[in-house]
């Protein structure tokens, strides 16, 4: 930190404080959402989303953990729990020494494709009917430009406080 | 569910799946620079924000829960991890049995103290530096929005699938 941070002006703080709740209360009501229709928590979605969308089904505990952008220790408590309801299943990896694979098994992909209709559904009340067509265009320039430019800038240059 | 669910068009599906990975990229790297600079995770700073804007500096732990809309595993793991690094202290409530308090301590609260300016400018950096002010006025108008039509509808009606 130098001493010559500038503060976020009052317009710029009420939008990042909005967009913060915004985001904690979409979240938390697609997650609660989940929960009544498919019995999945969103923990449980993020991992399974992964897991499928890997081809053989199954990935590195240490590249999921990763992808999720999770905390290890998290990572592992919530795979043991994972793994107690038959969601999920380890298999070791005996021929490079590089760690366990975690893989989805056939309860964990009837689990997500349970999921999928209602999870669309309340993306749709929650989001897409709280904006008419000008606004979906207008969010989604604003947004692929910010991905555009997060994908440009390296993390250690952007993530820099020098 | 019902079979009447209404899928997203092309421009909805490319707005919410642009939404959920910028989201996904700006919590990481916000995560990463406030461990960097400040050697605080994500989690950690959640759970600091709730009890530093509390006016006794502390909550119960259910409550915290809920304020987090985290797994109640979730939160007692974490809640251990913080308490052996002395961030934060639990203390039981003998006189109504309605569980336990979490409070600050003096190193929690110097430890968010010393992560806000670093924040404040990662925020700067990731999200205000791609805008400008006709941006930010512009997400501000929807955001705003779309938190107040959340705040009107109960939460059971939205996220009902009836």
């Amino acid at each position: 930190m130098t001493s010559e941070t500038p503060w976020l002006s009052a317009q710029e703080e009420h939008l990042w404080r909005g967009w913060t709740r915004l985001n904690a209360e979409l979240t938390a009501r697609l997650q609660r959402a989940m929960q009544a229709d498919a019995q999945l928590s969103g923990s449980d979605y993020e991992v399974l989303v992964h897991l499928t969308d890997s081809p053989e089904g199954r990935v590195r505990v240490s590249d999921l953990a990763s992808l999720l952008q999770w905390e290890r220790s998290r990572v592992s408590h919530h795979l043991t729990r994972m793994e107690r309801r038959g969601l999920v299943e380890r298999s070791e990896c005996v021929e490079d020494g590089r760690g366990a694979f975690i893989g989805v098994t056939k309860a964990g992909r009837a689990a997500i494709e349970r999921a999928a209709p209602g999870h669309v559904a309340a993306v749709r009340r929650l989001v897409i009917d709280a904006l008419d067509a000008e606004d979906v265009a207008a969010l989604s320039t604003v947004f692929d430009r910010m991905l555009a430019r997060l994908d440009e800038v390296a993390d250690t240059k952007v993530a820099s406080t020098a």
